[in-house]
């Protein structure tokens, strides 16, 4: 059995050394290209192909694909957005991605993040960095005695309130679908109005549909407690970030942590250093010491990159072999 | 009854006003400069000083006390090793201190410096900085994953356990006055050697008492694993700076966390921006990218502030009153 793993990272070789070690069965050819309908080409051969990449996979690099002979194509990445459904459809592929691969990792990132920003670090960031080593006035909070606002209580949210707990804060929670352990301990707040007057701290861990979509603005901004920190870890369209801004401007909104960003797409992940950077809103949020934004970076842990390695492949040999694997993808 | 407070800072403010509030009886005067046998003269005709201060309090300045006629002496802060005993015995003088304002302070600064350095945070501030918004390669490790070594279980020690545990963390600890309830949760090893052998992150929550001075040294980082992480925001003086940067230069240690350092006193909370910094050691800890200084910064949060403030002057009332305090410092 073949399968050919496409723009494998440094970051991801101990995971796939190690499940390569424990498949001796399959031959993994290891391709640090995209796949592109040029590089398609190299599967020729193979049973199936494991793909990471945010460039489309459009109808000729499926098409390439299909002529190479490959029908299993597994993602070692959730987001399926920039599959062409309709050609994937039509050549008869079949498709799998990483649904959950470490909730811990995004939940850890979100704490780390309410740290420092309690802690007030990138003031003291950087005045350590000009050698002021004076610690008044920039005095901390104590995450203890803050009330957290969750809304979200899916795998990500529950782990962090779990954090949270251990630090000793108060947790309040919003979700449209309640969890029935998290319903029986009280921690639901009737509405998303009771959250924004109640939490000290606001994180964000519900999925991007219409709904929710800028879901912090001008308004709801408007009615959460003065001081309140928001921490984004999910989605960047949550947030309305003009209207994020204000509120930081303002002096309502605390601060701000965010690991995504409404226009990341094409920004996150790349160098600027020595270019023009391209995103005069982004500069003003990494500019501020009263934001910390870090490049879409909370699912970047040694555990998750282990699960989305073992998890795709793991699928591929079952798709290879003509079995239910454990997260398909609909083409429909 | 009148009480007069020296070196309020701004920070000191809300909890001092609300403190003033809830005693009406009481006519406290606000002095910003320190006690020295100067300020002392401001004290005539008050009861009670209440002072937080690193300078000397010497023969004369508790002299100047005794003659503005004041008995009763309240430090904001826990440390006692600056005052002249025998003189303040001489003079009949009563002190009081503050000595537990807020375990968590410290406690919660542990588990952000861990954080921090799990994720890599200096590296990614310093890309991020330059505007390089890559991820790849400063892949982050998740707490949850970590074996971590708590050497020192009290007051802080033990809060920092529930931290840890809310992470899903696995604790270890290594104390000589073993608590009971942590003891038969089994979370003692039975030596030092066991402890550095196991842990991935090691916390130092124990007292600057001679047994323990340089426990962190060239023997001791030798036992421990190879990419330990180890947090220090106890005392300086218990980790071996020298053997410490030994250690992070072999690669030994991954990363450190201090909020102490055993030649802090006159370096910590001074300006040095603009000024030739007095100690290239420290210098070279606070340029590495995997060391994370702050400068003594860990108990400086609101609530303990707030704490400081309330119990100092709560037991300067008692002194006044000639009611026995919380906290009375021995003068033998």
């Amino acid at each position: 059995m073949k399968i050919v793993s496409y723009s494998i990272r440094e970051d991801e070789m101990p995971a796939l050394n190690a499940w390569k070690q424990e498949h001796p069965e399959v031959d993994v050819q290891i391709e640090q290209d995209l796949l592109t309908p040029q590089t398609a080409k190299k599967a020729q051969g193979a049973d199936g192909v494991v793909v990471y990449q945010q460039a489309p996979y459009d109808r000729a690099t499926l098409q390439a694909l299909h002529d190479a002979g490959i029908k299993n194509m597994s993602l070692r990445n959730v987001g399926t957005d920039n599959i062409d459904m309709e050609a994937a459809k039509e050549l008869g592929l079949k498709i799998t991605n990483v649904r959950v691969y470490s909730p811990n990792a995004i939940a850890e990132h979100a704490a780390w993040l309410m740290g420092r920003l309690l802690r007030r670090e990138p003031e003291y960031t950087d005045k350590i960095q000009k050698r002021d080593l004076r610690w008044a006035p920039e005095i901390g909070r104590e995450m203890r005695m803050q009330t957290v606002g969750i809304i979200g209580t899916g795998h990500i949210g529950r782990v962090l309130i779990d954090i949270l707990k251990g630090f000793g804060a108060k947790v309040i929670c919003y979700d449209i679908f309640q969890n029935p352990e998290l319903k029986a301990e009280g921690l639901y707040v009737d509405s998303l109005d009771d959250l924004y007057s109640q939490a000290d701290i606001i994180s964000l861990h519900v999925p991007s549909v219409k709904e929710n979509i800028h879901m912090v603005n001008d308004t709801s901004i408007a009615k959460m407690k003065k001081g309140v920190i928001i921490i984004n870890v999910s989605r960047g369209d949550l947030v309305d970030t003009d209207a994020l801004i204000r509120g930081l401007d303002s002096g309502k909104v605390a601060g701000a942590g965010l690991d995504v960003y409404e226009d990341e797409v094409g920004i996150f992940n790349e160098d600027w250093n020595g270019r023009p950077f391209p995103d005069e809103r982004l500069n003003n949020l990494l500019e501020r010491k009263d934001v910390i934004v870090t490049p879409h970076t909370a699912f970047y842990t040694e555990t998750a990159v282990e699960n989305m390695v073992n998890i795709s492949h793991n699928d591929n040999i079952k798709l290879i072999n003509g079995q239910e694997p454990d997260n398909p993808v609909s083409l429909d």
